[in-house]
Formats: C-alpha cells, structure tokens, sequence
C-alpha cells in the first residue's frame, strides 16, 4: 500500500460502512456487541488496506501499552541480564514485553531515566535501584506506575521487593570457613556503603568473624595487573585465610592471576557471590554462593503483573526474599 | 497534588489564562511567537499544579517518544551491552534514550518484537539481526521507520549497517600462526550456517588454512565437562596446532580446562574473537582479535541521527566497517 501511512480509523470506518466506535471496539477486541459479519468486515478492510493502528491514539484509549521498563544498575553484569531474562519470560506469558534501560550505577541517570519512563506509555517498572531512599524514586516515578524493587533493599517502603538473603548467605558461607579452622577473612569488595546488598553480606561475614578485612575497590572492571599484584602480596599467610569476594567480577579480574602464580593453596582459599559457572570452570573445587537472578526477575514479575490486574485495590507492599545456593 | 492526574492541557491554558495552541506551543520549546511573560506563566502553573503532559498526546501531535529501540541477539554477550552502552552514549548526548530489547537468538521472537516495536512510539532501531534477509525484516519493521543493523550483515539492501572486518580479521590471525609454522587450525564455533560474522570469519581462516577443522557446538553456555574433555582430546598433537574460537564465551569455557589440564604448549596454542579483559587474564600471552562493540553502537547511533535528521530526503545507504585489532 502506497498510503498505508495516511489511513486513520475514520478511513476503516468509512471503508467497513461502521461507526468509528464499531472499529474501537474490534481493534481493543470487545467483540460482545458485534456480529460476526461486521467483525469479518473490519478485518478484511484492515487487512486489504494494510492499516496500523495508531499506537498513541490506541493508547490514549486503552491507557495500556503492553511495555514493562526493567531498568538494571549495570548491563554488563550478568545478574542484570539474567534478571531481565527472569522477568521477561514472566511477562510475554501475559503478553507484556520487558525493555531493558541501564542506570550504569548512576544515582543521576537513574532519575533522569525515570522521568523518561514516567513521560511514556510504560505500564509498570521492574528496576534494581541505585538510589536506597524511596522518597528520591518517588519524585521521578509517575504516581499510580506500578513498581517493584529487585534485589536491592530501600528504606521508606511503599514498593514491592525481591531479593537475595544476602545477610545469611554471607555469613553461612563464612561459618562454613570457621567450621574449617580458618582464622582469618578477606572480603574484596565494590565500596559498600549505601549498598544493601553488599552491607547486608558485610554484616553477614562479621557476624562470624568479627575482625575481617576489607578490600574496597573502586570499580570492577578496570584492575590493572599492578593492583591485582599489591591485593596479592596484601594476603596474610601466617594462618589459613580465605578470600572472599562480594562481587563475582573482582573474582573473575582477580582469581586467574592467583591461579597462575599458585598462590592457592589449602591454607588460602576463595570464595564469594557468583552466577555463572567462570569462577568454577576456572578453579573445580572452589565454593560459591549462588543468587538465582533469573528466579529474582521472574518473580519480581509476577508481583508486578499482580499489581497491574488489581491496580484499584490498596494493598500492602509484599517483599519475596529468594534464598541463595552455597554449594 | 491529590489530582495531578486528572489536570489535562485544557485546565493550564484556562488557569494561565491562554489558548491550548499556546500551551501546546510551549511544552515543544516553540517560544518564538510568545511573549517571555506568557511563557513564564505556563511555567509558574506547571510547576504550581504538577502537570505532568499526556506523552500519548504529545506524541500524537510531534510524532516523537525520544525513544530508540536497540534490538541485541543476546543480551548475556558482551557484545550486545557493550554495543548498547556505545549507541546510548551517543543518542543521549541528542536527548535520545536507548532501550534494550533481547531476541534471544530467535527468529520468530525478532519478528513479535519488531512488531511491537512498530506499533510502539519508536523513533528508530539498531539492531543486530537474526534474520539473515532483510526482506523478513521489512515485514515486521514498520514502513519509514529508521534501521540500521550491527554486527551481521544481511542480503537486501535498504538498511545502514554497521559491521567488523571479520574474514580478515580471521585470515589476519590465521596468517601470524601460518607464518610461525603452525601446521593445523581447528575452529571451535557455534553453528556457523546463515551467520555472516561467522562465515566470513570461516572463509579467512581457510584461505589460509584451506584444511582446517571446524567443530561446531550447538549453544555457548551450557557445555558440560565431559564434552569439553572429548573436544580437548580431539585436538592434534602431531604438529604445532592453533585453537581458533569464534565466539569467546566458548572460549572461556573451555580455556580454563585447557590451563588446569596443562595442555597448551608451544605446539598447541590458542587465538579466537573476544571482547573482555578476561581470556588475557587466564593466558596473559594469547593473541586475541577484539572488536570494539563500543564504537560499533556508536557509529550505529550516528548513522541513526543523520536518517533521523533529514528522514525526507531519500538518501542511499551506508555501510561503515569498524576494523578489529589483533593483539
């Protein structure tokens, strides 16, 4: 069809010999009121003009664009990508497709895509946030948005959540190195302040040892080998130590240097939070604590689409927390 | 405000006092034809009421959501977030967001994804393309709605496209172990059939190697241990070999049982595509062939805001090869 473009639901109406409201109705399909006859004629007119509808002005009716926004803190990160996964194969059951934003860890680009999220035809977010106060999201979310909060904890409730007993994971995995004589903790960390996840495995890990240490670096992703050597040399060796790292790519930046320079032994060993099977491809015997992101996204969808079917109804926030794997 | 959702155009250009013309010429910046105080009082009632414009109505009278879709075969790869983060950084520095959509390596997801995206307020696509012909494409892809494609090429035409020099970049990397008396390559790849990356970068391995060996795997990700020990005892020891991966989360699979078992040798050695830090990390002295997905999604974004910019004008379309480093 050369003019496709230019059809407009008067067009089909006209064509079909119907109201505009006959064509409404068959296009959101309320077909109660219609016969088969008119219905089949709407359908063949729309099929030999090629007509699509408008989406803004289908919108602007049905208030409902099918679109989920699931806004991750860093797309680099496979538990970013597999909680999109999670929640997408949720969603397409219900006909909604899930589109991935990436806030890059910025407190910023989070508001900024917020208020993007907010100004479009969105019909609810999934998003990992980075800011921890639900009072700052809530000057950029569009009142009424539906909301649910993955993986990390914020204060001020009012959101659904889902997330990873980051708490006892951490100090189960730390137990199980006490229960072994091992007398000292290494924890290598991104910087944990204002981050739920990463203080709750901190407090996790003191829990059991009182007096680990801490490595704080700045950003994985962008070790040099000259660090990755000082964090080496940094390691006691007087007493069985074990590294233990909050975040699966300082271990990936990290572990194949030690594997290389043979500095693991029975007297120095690893372990950590991690989602994909590198770490252990790379050192067999190593124990690690495993999120199940995926599970993460998918339920965090089904609070979701909870919400969009009973929108009208006030209900209590509800917080899912998907217990971790140490194995 | 208890009903900022209910204040439509309507009640801002009677409570400022104006015609809706006004203020609809003022929410799209046209502030040529008013006054500085008119448009400072549309700006004081905005603020006042917590008017938040109808983006379907916005979008009805520009034709414009700021939205791109950026469409990736597989959001686990490093490549689809990389080349995402390098398209976003460009479209935002014009106000454009770019959101991530996963195809997942399959056709008929690719077609109900560019159909919902059609019916969507998208302003444009980039998109790395499953369907190798691009007359598939145009079935799902909305008429006059600007593509460009990224990474794999397809037949056809009509798209701006944005690819790496992979067949020779292969025979780049074929020839080094040629010219060093390396006697055998054997190619480990995904299915290569209807994949242009992957059957150009075939075709320069074997204009080097015209008796190379291909073993092909059915999916990156989910290879067990067994299978990796019979691929690993497949490999010839009669004379110096080259493992060559063509995609790198196959090498990362295998690549660390090949350390721990000890069999790279100066007789066996390893090279493949790989975008990460992480091969060199494992075997500091590999030579790998990185592309640069970054500025591959950049370059995509640029072509994308030149159609964007002048879309009446027919103009032909663009190729850009972005080439890869071997080192």
């Amino acid at each position: 069809m050369a003019n496709e473009e230019k059809l407009n639901i008067n067009d089909i109406a006209e064509r079909a010999g119907v109201s505009i409201a006959t064509v409404s109705r068959y296009l959101h399909g309320r077909l109660e009121k219609m016969s088969d006859k008119t219905a089949n004629r709407i359908k063949q007119i729309i099929e030999e003009t090629g007509y699509v509808p408008n989406a803004s002005a289908v919108q602007l009716m049905t208030q409902r664009s099918g679109l989920i926004a699931i806004v991750a803190a860093d797309v680099d990160d496979y538990f970013s990508t597999e909680f999109f996964k999670g929640a997408s194969s949720i969603l397409e059951a219900e006909s909604y497709t899930g589109v991935l934003f990436d806030t890059n860890s910025s407190v910023k680009r989070e508001a900024s895509l917020l208020d993007r999220i907010s100004q479009q035809n969105f019909d609810g977010v999934i998003m990992q946030p980075i800011s921890a106060d639900n009072e700052v999201l809530q000057k950029h979310i569009k009142k009424n948005l539906p909301v649910v909060l993955v993986d990390r904890e914020t204060t001020g409730g009012d959101y659904d959540m889902v997330v990873t007993d980051n708490e006892q994971a951490a100090k189960r995995a730390a137990q199980h190195y006490r229960d072994q004589g091992f007398a000292n903790v290494v924890v290598i960390s991104e910087p944990i302040a204002n981050v739920s996840t990463r203080t709750a495995r901190w407090r996790g890990v003191q829990a059991v040892y009182p007096d680990a240490q801490m490595i704080e670096i700045a950003h994985a992703g962008i070790i040099g080998a000259e660090q990755v050597q000082a964090i080496i040399s940094q390691l006691p060796t007087d007493a069985p130590t074990v590294v233990f790292f909050f975040k699966e790519r300082l271990m990936l930046e990290i572990l194949p240097h030690m594997i290389r320079e043979n500095v693991l032994t029975a007297q120095l060993q690893v372990t950590g939070f991690s989602d994909t099977k590198l770490a252990r491809d790379l050192n067999p015997n190593v124990k690690l604590i495993q999120q199940n992101p995926f599970l993460m996204g998918a339920s965090a969808a089904e609070l979701l689409l909870r919400r969009l079917d009973k929108k009208a109804t006030k209900t209590q926030t509800e917080k899912i927390v998907i217990a971790a794997t140490y194995e």
